[in-house]
């Protein structure tokens, strides 16, 4: 029995250095990164019993791919490997003030698009007291978006907790087609991590303040728990990080964190992994999941790659933390 | 027929990594930079076809500064190796706050300064729709000072528009021998493109605004356009950046661009190049002129080396940018 | 009127460092192959005209590919850029005896292969002395074989001398399917370059020595000359090179170069950018053009890169040098 | 039920790089080592399932520790963490004919010399169809010399074969105190690996040849097989390897790999590794055995770190390989 | 004579780059840091005749240690090699808000703990203006911790001026056992440097003000000046720092300056390094001396390392600087 | 009063890495180097108290390149940092069969070049048993030769032995402009290192064998001892080494040491140094000071930079080394 189960698509990043440009770079920087593996990643750094679902080419850099989530602790019984599709890949080369971070996407025909329904059992799988997936893996493909909707359904009746972040990608697919895949499965989330941006392109809604947009999507679609995470750009490299939550009765807050970005990427994966530690270890009490899902992203930025690299101790250490002074 | 054509020295220039010191250092990052140099790269990638001549001594450290322009799409066919000189070079320390960046030059004896009047028939090279030098090239020698003044005359003579940045530095000559030289040359000068720092010194002219300053410099030389760039250093990693313009009728001013600082160097030059773009693909609109200019310039403050590698795109998205979040 | 022209796919090498295996691998390097690119570089190298025509990717990696053939001094007039597919991509890591270098290939749906008919008026391109191709090229897709028919044709057309590397790719089609494509474009072939290996499973042709399989491959086709280049693999770190060929009179044989490895990628194609320099230029001296060709060749195994960075002066120093005291 | 366990210290490894010496370094390469480490390591990339029991300090540098051997997919089930002690390190710089590579340790006060009886229940926890365990652990403290004894002893009784490799460390204790502590050991030995230098040492026990050692041992000792690798130090980029071994009966031998040395660390853990797998899964083929033992062993001196990165196709491909080409 | 002489331990540091946590990280970078050698080689920079006095491991880590200090100018005559304990480390992570820069010791054992009254014949090796320690060393051991005391009476004895840092580590003391060790010694001590929070731990002494803290210290101890130093933590990368300092007399005060942080360890140790030298070499005007430890503390935040590699020059330039210009 | 001094350049190396071409380079690794400076590390390394004596020019490039030296051990109070003139470059580009190593000199007028008669009082200065030049100081410059001659004379005014490496290079004079200057001076010299080559070119003598070149040598110059160094370029990554010495009376021989190339440059100062640690501390034994010298040299090749980090611990093991397996 796990305490977290994710299923998605993982890929090698390759980013530059030293804030190159892509046309400037000859050396790059591998590690790996996607939404449902970062989650992983981030519940067992915090001591929670991971495992992460997914399909890998059979080949090297498949295998990398899979050593470097297995590096983290988190179980990868169930991470596959095809002959079929390829590694997908992104590129990201890093901003600074006036110029945007920006990431270059080569993921077609990725092993995780050729999924069959054959691949994964998932009724025998998710084994688990919470699952997670984003929007990110039925975007991928027909076979993915059955995929998604089996597994969901599979840890609906297996009795697992589902949770789920919208994670809108633009180049996949129009705001559109992921409402028409989304909505229907909304119905078996339990708990839903978003933004903004997000719940207004796929499911049209806006509201005047965060709780107002909260409120309205919980209404729609019965969440036991609306996530709104909400960051500030001050600057590329200087960023506000906070979150509010709804849980049908109250709106929750927590403080605003002042972030020197080291590097963005997986920040709002490590709420998630975050707020879903708090949910699981602290009897479902809201309020302390949302700060766990705070101090844990918000270490997140200060660490290169899409993973966190903090732990537990640390999290707790930062939630009452007063001072700056180097740590000794 | 090319749209830029620029005439000037490139250095090799040698940079530590990390914030070293020089008296620390073991790894030098190399790079090229030049300010005719990098104005003509910033043409080229702005898409303008442009062309960069100069005189490298001929050996692998002079092919290798010919490869690094040639590598960013501008045309070298005016690049010309000598037996004479040396390839000069300057090390660079970049700095924090209060530390000031520092700049070591060791470019004595340069193939350039070896320049006789025979290297180059500026008459049939200079056929193109705008000509840029700065006022560095005629510091550098006599027959550096002689192939300046002939150059001008001969882009004029062609019909070519003559952009003049005037560039003083103060380690290659006094601001009255910058007087001397330049004054005379600046009735062959369309564009100028200085600081209020840089007038003061070589032409003694201040004002009470940067556009009183223009003003009177427009006056008393009667350019087409002048165009102050103004940096405020908030501290060493974070600068405001804009410029304003007089076209001996308006002031044209542009938002400032807050800055978080990579590389500096080469700032100038890409307002230079952007400007330039501006101005001759925008039917001469100062206006247009100035804000490609400052966009472009703020871009190149995010990348390392004296190039910009920004793209035209990136310049026109920026110039209607509503957002920090990573470019996907 | 270009002295070579070349026509095929470039692919982004990621290579790692320091002999690590892809599953230790954190830090690539990124440089640009492709067997016809690679023939261009080494014939602009060596002081020819020489142009890339290639397809690559509308984005910043493509881009980079582009400028990395352009710095080396050939012509990227003729590379387009396509929304139509991705960048080709080959990952390598270094060998040791007894472990091979290995590569690993995602090269799939590459810009190149969506070409179509429309993209490339080779008749009014390629305008030039002499035209190369490799036998990759049409392995890639239908399209791109119709293109290397067509490109073929039109060359000979236009005059030009045809000079072609088998360059059997397993991976790509078996030597059945090669045999099909590649027999009828053979007789418009004037300068066929291959190894042993590749004409016994395209061709089927084998001989007791080099010479007599030159002799029966000429014979069948027609070849002005025929080319076998031979490696001898002493071990990972040591090969020892030479070639010989046959121009339908005479068995003409070189030296054999003991290499120290430092990268064997590109061996092949700088051997044919020697040969072709030194057919080109000495009159079609074919002794000569093999001593360039092995020269060549040699050097390039000596510097990291697909791209040999040898220059004409150094290959002729070698076709003399006397010792391997340090030049100074 | 795992195929191996194995138990012992690992160390942090920091190696200089690009043969600088210690007194030339700044940058250090940190990687992990430790005979029972890398043995378990090389068993899991052969696709055993393998557990590597021990301690390490309860801090960053410890878990880092735990994370590099998780990424190879070794069991760490059974790594505790410890407060007593520190992680032991040993500095590493590489040699050049005719200078030796070198090794500095700092390994005193190592968190598994504090280890107690209380800290692994061995019975329990040596669920395995073989044990591996070397005469580095009790070298290391009196406590490490019982919870040697006592987890042979479960070993056999949970009906485990057991492996043992001398691996005898001067700096660590004489001859004769490891002869007392090693020899009333041997008889729960089944597989004995070890050299020519450590039996003379150790045991007192000198052979005409590498046959006759063995024979002397097994007649001694009664193991099941007895086996001497055999390194000649042609340079020290240049090595020869193969092994011997003797199972009561026969002397078995294997060709010998020429070997360019790339990291010849944990060299003979992998041939450990590879003989183990050898022996496991081919029905205790001692032929077969000490094949693959060699193979896994020639393979790892081509990549750096301790750690075989090789795999079992490899190793299969090495067994009949006829070529040294590049790998497609 | 020497100007300044200082005695302590000095460790190798192993940082982290590019902000990676230690789990992440293969590389690091090694250097070396000990507060006592930093004051020395702060002085030597700032053209003082400067020693250290120290014992360290006879092996390449403790000669590379060596190397280090010396080559920043420092004299070495009174450092020793020692056959007892090892060179002490720490590793080192630097963060980004809201994550605290961190540090791990590994510094048991080491040679200097192991120190006997027979090593060093104080009276004689201290011939100086001024000697200094600071508090670390009598907490390493029992023999450190009498070392400490016959080396300031021999300092006074000799007749220098002894300068103390107080320098309260946790790690290795608590407060109470601090106080009793140091407060016997601080009779003997001219010029305290030290913080608000030290001497709250250490002496018990709070004050409204710093100025009000200093006065207290100083009346309690008799000091012939008081140094608080101060420093906001802005946020990671962004300090503020001044010092006060009291003369028995008055108070003195200084500019904030504002710090772009690259690395902040041996700021304090600069400080004081500047503050001796100011004191020494401006006849003892405690203003200057504070002018001069600000500003040198100020530039040492701005390179990696413990050390200072600022100049004299500098210091000078910075009490008047007015623009943050690259320096050309 | 020293064991050894030295007079001479010291140039700043920069090298690529990784067998890089210049023309392919970005990063450069930077590091100093000059035969005098050489053999004064060289000595230093070895245990002698040496001193080396220099101009510099007074940047952070010039300071840094006297940190490199004085990190050694080597004394430093004779270098002296100078208004005029820059510090000489060269640059480095490794090789591999068969292509040679190569050097690009940039070393025109140099701080030293510029030296002046008042710079250096050597009657005072050369307190020294034994003092050590080159041939290419007096290459320098006019003034350099005539401080070369001020140089000896005076340290055989002050009872010193001179030594003296002809070191002629090309790109500096002629042979016949070396003789004019060099010849005069040998009567001064005591130990004559050189090789075949250079006692060709400069005195135009020759001979069957090294021996016979020697006793001719010695013959019309009246050496105390003439040592020639032998080296044999199998391969650029494989030489052999030794040298032969005569000191008037027998010639004596080494073994041959078989080297795997690192770094090349140097090694003939550190058989030089290594000669002299020999002579001085043998008692003038040439046997011994030629094995000293050979082994201290085949160490320097095997690592990177000009000065050898070998030690006389190291000498003398090799001395005896029976084994190239890892030394624990």
């Amino acid at each position: 029995m796990f305490d977290v189960m994710t299923f998605g698509e993982a890929m090698m990043r390759l980013s530059t250095t030293g804030f190159e440009r892509f046309e400037q770079a000859s050396d790059y920087k591998m590690e790996l990164g996607g939404a449902e593996a970062n989650v992983a990643v981030g519940a067992a750094r915090l001591g929670l019993f991971a495992s992460w679902i997914s399909l890998l080419p059979e080949n090297s850099i498949g295998f990398s791919a899979r050593n470097k989530i297995r590096m983290t602790g988190v179980d990868t019984s169930w991470v596959k490997f095809s002959k079929k599709g390829r590694m997908g890949l992104y590129f990201v080369e890093f901003g600074a003030n006036p110029r945007r971070t920006k990431v270059l996407y080569d993921r077609e025909n990725s092993s995780i698009r050729n999924i069959s329904l054959e691949d994964f059992n998932f009724q025998e799988i998710l084994k688990t007291r919470l699952f997670h997936m984003s929007g990110i893996t039925p975007a991928l493909s027909t076979s993915c978006e059955k995929a998604t909707k089996e597994a969901i359904l599979a840890a609906k009746a297996n009795g697992a907790l589902v949770s789920f972040d919208v994670n809108y990608r633009h180049k996949l697919w129009t705001g559109s087609a992921a409402k028409t895949v989304l909505e229907p499965l909304m119905k078996h989330v339990d708990i839903l991590i978003t933004t903004e941006e997000d719940i207004e392109i796929v499911f049209g809604i806006t509201g005047e303040t965060f709780g107002d947009s909260a409120r309205k999507l919980q209404k729609k679609f019965g969440f036991k728990v609306v996530v709104i995470t909400v960051r500030e750009n001050i600057s590329v490299w200087k960023n506000l990080w906070t979150a509010i939550a709804f849980d049908g009765n109250e709106i929750y807050t927590d403080r605003k964190y002042k972030l020197e970005i080291v590097d963005r990427f997986g920040g709002g994966d490590s709420f998630t992994a975050g707020f879903i530690y708090g949910y699981l270890e602290k009897n479902g009490n809201v309020q302390e999941a949302l700060k766990y899902g705070n101090a844990f992203s918000a270490l997140k930025h200060t660490n290169p790659s899409d993973f966190s690299w903090a732990s537990l101790e640390e999290v707790e250490s930062l939630l009452i933390q007063k001072t700056l002074r180097v740590e000794r």
